[in-house]
């Protein structure tokens, strides 16, 4: 039982197909693009991504983290921009080591490609699309883009990395064979990329190294019902995302028309980016407008013979910065499965994907949830002043203290010891603490730093208690 | 703009068709199956139904209430059966005029298609399937069971009551022209539906008035995993409803497969009920399994052409018996939005139904929700000590203090004046605070009743008010 077929060879399915090669299981990685390496890449297709703790613990996994350290810029918080221009700097953590990092999405899947392809027991093949999946039999068929040509592939198992629009998942809510829970959930707002160009070279100075604004963070500028946000490219560019309501409110996708409309409304909203886009309309109307949305499904597996993994089991939307990451966890945790199994030859393929959905799935879902919450967050709260007291507590705990705090945020963004669920749960009943004691003055300023913790603590265990006794 | 094509004749349909018609709107009901009038019923098909206040609230707007109660048997309590035959009654409030009744699915139909009939502006079509649905213009097509011929209708609005498989929703799903956000979410567990028929004449008691067992009640048998209920019809018989996993332990239907199986199993687990039916094993293999699903989606109209309700808008699982009252309350609510817009000839569907979903989809989410919770509670807290020391707490407050208490099932069951999003939050606050009061045990005997009353709504209070604060 050992040849793998792995559909996509996106960065789940290239780093899987590695991974996989090195437990030595004879690996088919089939991508029904070109390969990336030999093309050139499509404008306003998201072009970075934030990779943190737990994707480089994949990226450990299958000994290539140092290599994708060279791709990185890392970033030590969000840079928050005013109306008026001004910027304030809120920090990641209050731990100096811990950052989150933005990464070429093309750059890290070639790197992953090159390694999958330097193994002997990998085949890569580009240019076929996955038409249907045989889920009982492990086969699945595939048109070649140029020739138009059909071939049916066959292995033991197939593991789907085919993102978040998946065929073979598609396949899994057609087919009338088992009852398939799933569930597609889309925001009110799409969103659209442009891009803040590096300085020409005549004009770098030594303060930006030739980024037009600073380079070591993620941009923000909250807006309330909208949101546009930056993250820096090695090229000294900045990828910029707008998020925007389809419809339904004074500027939105439907009515941002014309470039009269869309400089009106950057230089009413966003004055400080107009100047550092020169083509900015031209951008607007060149670029895709791209929907927002999460996908859960059960089971993963179909007849213990194909199963779902990362964005193809659960795409999130993307304001956690979270995606690739739990897509990366996804194959350390396949891989903790296949490892505790691994010396029993009489385990099944059905009981391994299962294990693997059992350990798993409260995960996804939390990271899931948790991205949503953090939508409304970032475009609404972190202009609010409750939500900044809260932030500045919570920077303050993890600084002096950085052993005994971490917030929502760091837990889950740097605690990889924890699972997504665990962090979600603690995160939650830890903000609930803090804005419920801010909103009572029960944090007072006479009291130390460490009180205030002590208190925060004492809050949250009993908010964690009330909810098990309630709920379970 | 009058002509109203509604797809689906069941009870949503055929109530929503009758209202329709009493406001002016020219109105073609559509039905796939034959006229139920003149068939006989398929065996294994829920035949009866919980109808409560949210559904009685429908029917009176449509002045068939007196006649639908004549079909009614008032259910005051749950009647729990354990392993020994034991049974005790766990009533649905402590107010005496408060209780659910059991109605039949097909006598109340009937009713309804009768009442419709009467209408000179109703014409009402059966046999014809619906295929398809031009969602821009709306226009459907049918296909007739006898003749196969293919049939299309034109109107101005579509209203679709098409069902939990509703063919109207599974278009919007498949269209490509607007995003659909959409959940299909199935529990573990199966049903299946047996009889216990009426007792003989000759064995009739004026006790039990030809019922096996007390006629005026729900009756459940919790077992943890698995559970068994039984709810009474006018004849005599009690309709009985197998939920059992299906699959992944010791009995499930995966295992049930032999008539030894099925009677070691009922033996063993509801011995009281073996006595009641006398054709256990055969009606078990004869009947069915059904699946029990949630279907929840957005937004429920396509171009302000077709709009959904019912459960072919929210599919619920049946376990608050609220799945017809819902669907009753969404012909309510709909009428309440026509009345708002009454006046202005200016306003259009898309307005209409645009409105609807914003006032109705957040509390038909939370009774999906609930039905869930239920499910569980169902088949674990009734049997556990700390769920039976609240619910006899809470049964003490409403007895006592009837205006001052509502627990949350009286709350989403009778309390029709307030909406089932509201229940939800107040329910749940209460019960975690009787559950956490009782924990720490800060409700004591010596405390008088109003004590106890004053006690369980302050912290009520404070629970709400600390969500509001972390959650908004």
């Amino acid at each position: 039982m050992n040849n793998i077929l792995i559909i996509g060879a996106g960065l789940c399915g290239s780093l899987l197909a590695l991974r996989m090669a090195q437990r030595g299981y004879q690996v088919t990685l089939v991508e029904k693009r070109p390969d990336l390496r030999k093309t050139t890449q499509d404008a306003g297709r998201s072009i970075n991504l934030a990779l943190s703790d737990r994707g480089l613990r994949g990226l450990r996994l299958a000994g290539v983290e140092e290599e994708a350290k060279k791709l990185c810029i890392p970033m030590n918080g969000r840079m928050i921009h005013d109306k008026a221009g001004n910027t304030f700097l809120s920090p990641y953590s209050g731990r100096n080591d811990e950052y989150i990092n933005s990464i070429s999405r093309p750059g890290l899947n070639m790197l992953l490609l090159d390694e999958a392809e330097k193994m002997t027991n990998v085949k890569i093949i580009f240019n076929q699309a996955c038409e249907e999946v045989d889920l009982e039999n492990a086969s699945a068929t595939f048109r070649d883009f140029n020739s138009k040509e059909e071939t049916k592939i066959t292995a033991d198992v197939i593991l789907a990395t085919d993102g978040a629009g998946s065929v073979v998942r598609k396949n899994m809510f057609e087919s009338r064979k088992f009852l398939f829970s799933f569930s597609q959930q889309w925001l009110s707002h799409g969103y659209k990329e442009l891009e803040i160009p590096a300085l020409p070279t005549a004009e770098k100075t030594s303060k930006n190294d030739g980024y037009r604004t600073y380079k070591n963070s993620l941009h923000i500028w909250p807006r309330g019902e909208d949101m546009l946000i930056a993250l820096p490219n090695l090229d000294g560019s900045f990828t910029v995302t707008l998020f925007l309501p389809y419809e339904n409110s004074d500027y939105c996708f439907a009515n941002l028309t014309t470039p009269e409309m869309v400089n009106e409304y950057f230089n009413k909203e966003f004055p400080d980016v107009v100047e550092m886009i020169p083509n900015l309309s031209e951008e607007f109307f060149n670029n895709p407008t791209g929907p927002l949305g999460t996908v859960k499904c059960s089971p993963w597996n179909s007849f213990g013979k194909v199963l779902l993994l990362g964005d193809a089991a659960h795409a999130i939307v993307p304001f956690y910065g979270q995606g690739m990451n739990a897509s990366f966890e996804d194959v350390v945790v396949f891989d903790e499965v296949l490892e505790k199994f691994n010396s029993d030859e009489k385990i099944s393929w059905n009981t391994i994907f299962k294990e693997y959905e059992a350990v798993r799935k409260k995960d996804t879902d939390a990271i899931a949830d948790l991205a949503v919450d953090n939508f409304h967050e970032m475009k609404e709260h972190t202009a609010m002043e409750i939500f900044q007291r809260k932030r500045k507590l919570e920077t303050a705990f993890e600084a002096e203290f950085p052993q005994d705090y971490y917030s929502k945020y760091s837990l889950v963004t740097f605690k990889e010891s924890i699972t997504y669920s665990e962090a979600m749960k603690r995160g939650r009943a830890q903000d609930k603490a803090i804005l419920n004691l801010l909103d009572d003055g029960k944090i007072t300023e006479e009291m130390s730093l460490k009180e205030k913790l002590e208190l925060v603590k004492k809050e949250t265990e009993t908010i964690l208690h009330n909810d098990e006794v309630a709920f379970g």
